[in-house]
């Protein structure tokens, strides 16, 4: 039987990188995971179970270390571009690849009212991310995100208006919790003058939108944290958002003769609402015409 | 600031979803999770917060529920099929609707060596998945697969004759565990006759293959393992692979004063290889010149 | 400031261990987890940072490993006691080790009707547990047991009878899906003939009397449960149950016009019940009594 | 065959709670996870299958929601207290209720310089416990802790000096990474002043000290953490702490020509060091004695 090999990849995920940099006492620490994968001319491994074209993924693995003891390995955007590149050299045979760095949050501990150069504790889950992918003749794709990033909101937030068909029960509300692990990847049209300047400003306003916003869905916020997210930085040119809902239901308190004014809910993981969306900044010509959508004439 | 609104999808996910069958004193199960993405004209619901468009989330729970009530849900590509058929009625503003189940084994737990007819003992971490995607003129694409499933082989396996840089340090071995947890998703050019008997030939193809395929790599297995799905069924045009590398690393007991002849390892999770390809069916004209590049001629 | 050292142990635990035995070109694998913990004199260094008598936890990891290459690892009750003999000799500040072993199940891969030699296909997450407790003048305890039993079974549990107060919403049922992660641990009084032996039957007679029994509750089922395998071995003496109420919600259907005659359900996860107890083999002089309590003369 | 019933308990688990309290437009955010569990005389409902005495675990549940309503659930420690009284008045047949509280954090959203009044960012993994143990004729024992209290530092920390015997490889070393997910519970035998005023001393006293000890292991900085603890208030009478130590491996770089200065290293997660003691504050009588042996005269 004949098969036809189509798009394949290979590499290494889950690459664990702790490196601590010191200036005299004051150490800092950068906690990564890197994911690297080629894309390529493997068709002779697959078929003919020739490995001459495969470098091991043990090799990008040392890659990865090899390159952060020589190399600054923050911005994450810089040194994904960087592990990139060396693979590219050391694989004639890949003609791209994509690293994924998944950076770990840490904060300094207090003590005495100081932050302690040498001693960290673990934030949040919140990831920063950043993913390169590099072809032979063209400059990288960098593509900057946060994931992980768990946020709730008591107030603002309704769903109400849609459509109820014979399996429809929820009732309408214009008061709950709004409750969401945010995945935000963006993509760069330029590169930014410093990418942890520009990280900040995009994180910011997709919070800051959170926040704030008055929410008649998952939908109309992501919406707005996006379009938040394309004003933070010229360079942005395209954000992809997922929203899982969270959903924090209200118990039901009156077989106990006691109201329930939003106060007592119980936070469910399953099942969830799952809202996505990619939002580009528009071309000059599209511009008006979306204009036109978005904010309806009075 | 204008925005323009790209691909968007909404659904829940992670419905989780017991039936219960019983002929007279003979009870089977049916454990699955269901989750559902409806792609469609939300455009209003994001830019204006203007909900009429919105098929609530919840509402996509209650008629997976409702129709496991009045319909069969096994098998599940064609359980995934009706739901997908009832949420473009009940979403005229969906264009396309995404059905995607995963059931979960379970095997009759045996007593006075009969099995038993009420009684249950939950199978591996495996799972049986199907993925449906329904557009409102065509006929749905189906997917079937598995996922989660974990194999491991002793003998047969080697890794050597790939290409070495300044950062390889791993050694060529002619003998070492290999291990994975197998996804993969086949796509059904016509309906088979019958989804279950197909299914369980193409798991066995790939089982079958995993367990006794000379291999000289992951890549050159997986291959193999693809293009015994295809032989296995002529309804099957393409297939997807995905194996992550579960390393087991032989322990170095030389400073013990004992050999280790690849018999006692470390099972590891970090980092992990990974390695992804696609095999389709070729059409008659391709079909020459591939058997050409992975059956060289003597 | 003064503080007083009370009870203290410190170990290695995870140690992820897999062995392959060899008979010509028939392979046996064993896939273990290893948790070792000493109970001793180590006030020093917790006191005064000398670590004299701290043999290292690292030393721990490869003493399992060689220990692992020279001697047999099956049944994890022998190779538990023997990893303790050793480590106790390894560390005279040592008074008692603690041996946790968890045996991951794998089954032979089918092909062509025969169970490979060689391949495997990881089985479900239930582990076969041994734990030994060895000190230095007496014989260790040894128990056995299993995890992550997952059972259910759908017919034959009732759960009724039971008093209200003011916060009691529950209906009382007489049929509903029981289901649970069962762990149990048993002690052995003596060394069983064949310690496989006894945890096959054991095993058997917890989950056929799971399967069988006539449940007026998960209490009432668990002590059916101990009570076969205190039948199932004179050598019991003792065993602990662990039962997690795997709550199986009926869905109300009602709004749609439909029944639920027991069909559909939904699976949670949170919260649970917890139902727990141990169960140990009575006296002569206590036997009577018991009866009398257990079983009520008509 | 006759069996006794020994230890026995039953309750809920994963309770999952979220209280919303409002002052005016500022909202304050509870997310709790409570477990309670019963003892007391249920031999009945085991041997004889009678439920007269088993208050439904749904009940406990209800109850918690029911409280969380009526009641403040901060502190914890007071919350827990609260159940564990009406579950007493609700269970004549317990003898003891234990109720388990874990607070997970949330620290506010910052916009434009300003803590967000209802916007809320979930902090670390980090949970407040609060453990009461009510009995009916005692006051309950209150127990409050941390968990999953990650934290590392990258100075300061040693081990070397340790006994060294066949299987020992591993290096001294006077530099190396500490990092662990602390756990800590202390108990109260005189009810403090203030539930959050001590936990806030308690836990700074924790951090402090492992942020700045002079680390000869971690039994070393365990014990000085655990003494920090009980200077902090003289209210906690004992407490115990566990460690795993989670190891961060320093990457081998020569093979490419590269030192590696305590700067690389990969963060494991198995297998790990587990470090666990109790301290308990001296009576007077005991109190010389201990300080000779923990700071020995000059």
């Amino acid at each position: 039987m004949h098969a036809r090999l189509g798009e394949n990849s290979y590499g290494k995920s889950a690459i664990r990188l702790v490196k601590v940099v010191r200036e005299g006492a004051h150490h800092s620490l950068h906690d990564l995971t890197v994911d690297v994968r080629l894309e390529g001319d493997f068709q002779r491994a697959h078929v003919a179970g020739d490995n001459a074209a495969v470098l091991p993924t043990d090799t990008m693995k040392n890659t990865v270390y090899a390159l952060a003891r020589k190399h600054d390995v923050h911005p994450p955007e810089a040194f994904a571009a960087l592990v990139g590149m060396r693979l590219l050299e050391a694989s004639p045979w890949a003609t791209c690849v994509t690293v994924d760095v998944a950076r770990h949050g840490w904060n300094r501990i207090m003590t005495d009212g100081h932050a302690h150069d040498t001693a960290f504790q673990h934030a949040s889950e919140e990831q920063r991310t950043a993913s390169v992918r590099s072809e032979r003749a063209a400059p990288g794709h960098v593509e900057a995100g946060v994931r992980d990033l768990v946020v709730l909101r008591t107030s603002g937030s309704a769903f109400s208006g849609f459509p109820r068909d014979a399996y429809t029960t929820i009732a309408e509300t214009r008061d709950r919790i709004l409750a969401t692990s945010l995945a935000a990847g963006w993509r760069y049209a330029a590169t930014p003058a410093d990418y942890n300047t520009t990280f900040a400003a995009v994180r910011q306003a997709l919070l800051g939108t959170f926040a704030s916003h008055a929410s008649e869905s998952v939908q109309h916020t992501l919406f707005a944290m996006g379009q938040a997210a394309l004003e933070a930085s010229a360079d942005v040119e395209e954000i992809h958002l997922s929203l899982p809902n969270r959903h924090h239901l209200l118990v039901d308190l009156t077989p106990f003769q006691l109201d329930n004014p939003n106060a007592i809910f119980v936070a469910t993981t399953e099942p969830y609402g799952l809202i996505e969306a990619t939002l580009r900044r528009p071309s000059p010509s599209e511009s008006s015409q979306t204009t036109a959508r978005g904010s309806p004439p009075p």
